[in-house]
């Protein structure tokens, strides 16, 4: 089980570029935070992302919210991900069909599969929407993931709808890296052969119940130990209010020592 | 039942601004052809809708795939929809959380709530996805449509989810005027009260069955008259091949000569 290795290892069996990066990432830090900056300038977004850069292995945007959005910004972030070794997630969730998706991803202002090194979709148009995703995604060694849970109450990802999210996985393990999700998968439907697929989590928060929208959050042990996911992402508990290092530093220390729990449980 | 009336008179009786305005021009032009045009510059997306601008009820774009999107494109969109009288339909699927949305459909780059009519969203995170939006396009009297149906290969939206888009839009009715589908959902799920949704179709096409990423192709006549939708939303049958004019008046034609067809087999 995947849950009970650590990232190091997995990384050296992984065949994805960017998975392998990584795993490599959060071994070398010791962090499986992922930071969601969800700020609608780019002054805020650099801030943000210089402030807790040494303490995350990802950065997840949204790139569209950000209204003085440039290639300068682009550029920025690439750097700041370079200087602190982080890689970048844009979290645009796609969900169109394939041909569109194609577009939506490698064309217009954001240019998004030039600079994400992950991004994200929801399986709800079909297979094909992967597919599309992956001739723009492949050729530039990118990381797909596949939404297969949503923390929001009344999330309709659920039952059927999931597993077929980790079906279709199973049938583009050369670009679905993983899954956004809030548990591991892989005991739902057994396979055979060998596979690695990364779990990230969003809606984590140390303290907040909600946002009256809908958000419901759970703590990085629950994420981590509890349900087996590999990354936290946190959004308004590490920038929202209190010091924003400090905050990423204690949600750095609660997901790695939750993993380490794992670990120390997967070996009895 | 809704789709026994006449446009005109859907739009005497509705109170969605959007959807009375939409009405109206319908009926007005004799149209219910909407025109996605999915190209990626700006100078292709204004030729295509000036040519077609006379005979669409609605222009589809997708305004994140047009590399050099910038403002005056807004300015002359808009200008177009003026001159030909035609509405604007973004279709940006959204498909976040609440919060998330609220921010992509009001800021970024491209500040969608401030210039389209129209928009849509999934319903896969839950009715918070449509409380969002909602407190971001009820004050500017816009209007959006759920995803009931998609018409990729392998969709998900279907049984129980595509209920789920119906009773949604039912709790949300003052910003939400219809869906995107592939048949009128109303028999399904009956209610008493007065309702009176939009369907728009897309995968409209008169000849092509589909494109190699899973998009499925079914004629105005069958998304019109058998399934009993609103409006049939063409893209690549328009502007793909041939001359875009002629082939914008000829779905033009197939839409509303099934329409009235639908309207006198009402009479009976």
């Amino acid at each position: 089980m995947a849950q009970s290795k650590r990232y190091s290892e997995r990384a050296s069996a992984h065949t994805n570029p960017t998975a392998i990066r990584l795993f490599q990432i959060m071994e070398r830090k010791q962090t499986n935070l992922s930071v969601s900056a969800d700020v609608t300038t780019k002054a805020e977004l650099l801030r943000i992302t210089d402030a807790v850069g040494p303490y995350i292995c990802c950065l997840k945007t949204h790139i569209d919210i950000l209204s003085d959005f440039d290639h300068d910004l682009i550029d920025q972030l690439t750097a700041l991900a370079k200087k602190h070794d982080f890689l970048i997630f844009e979290d645009r969730k796609f969900a169109d069909i394939g041909n569109t998706v194609k577009l939506q991803y490698s064309s217009g202002v954001h240019k998004i599969a030039s600079w994400s090194h992950i991004t994200n979709a929801h399986i709800v148009p079909g297979e094909g929407i992967v597919k599309g995703l992956a001739e723009v995604g492949i050729p530039l060694q990118r990381g797909l993931l596949l939404l297969a849970e949503m923390s929001s109450a009344g999330s309709l990802a659920t039952g059927e709808y999931t597993l077929e999210a980790l079906r279709i996985a199973r049938r583009n393990k050369e670009f679905c890296i993983g899954f956004i999700g809030q548990r591991r998968l892989e005991g739902l439907i057994p396979v055979e052969e060998k596979e690695d697929f990364i779990y990230m989590s969003p809606g984590v928060g140390l303290t907040s119940k909600g946002d009256g929208l809908g958000q419901q959050y759970r703590t990085p042990r629950e994420v981590i130990l509890d349900s087996g996911c590999d990354v936290i992402i946190v959004g308004r508990g590490i920038y929202g209010s209190g010091d924003t290092v400090e905050n990423a530093k204690t949600y750095q220390k609660a997901g790695w020592d939750a993993y380490l729990e794992r670990i120390e449980k997967g070996r009895k």
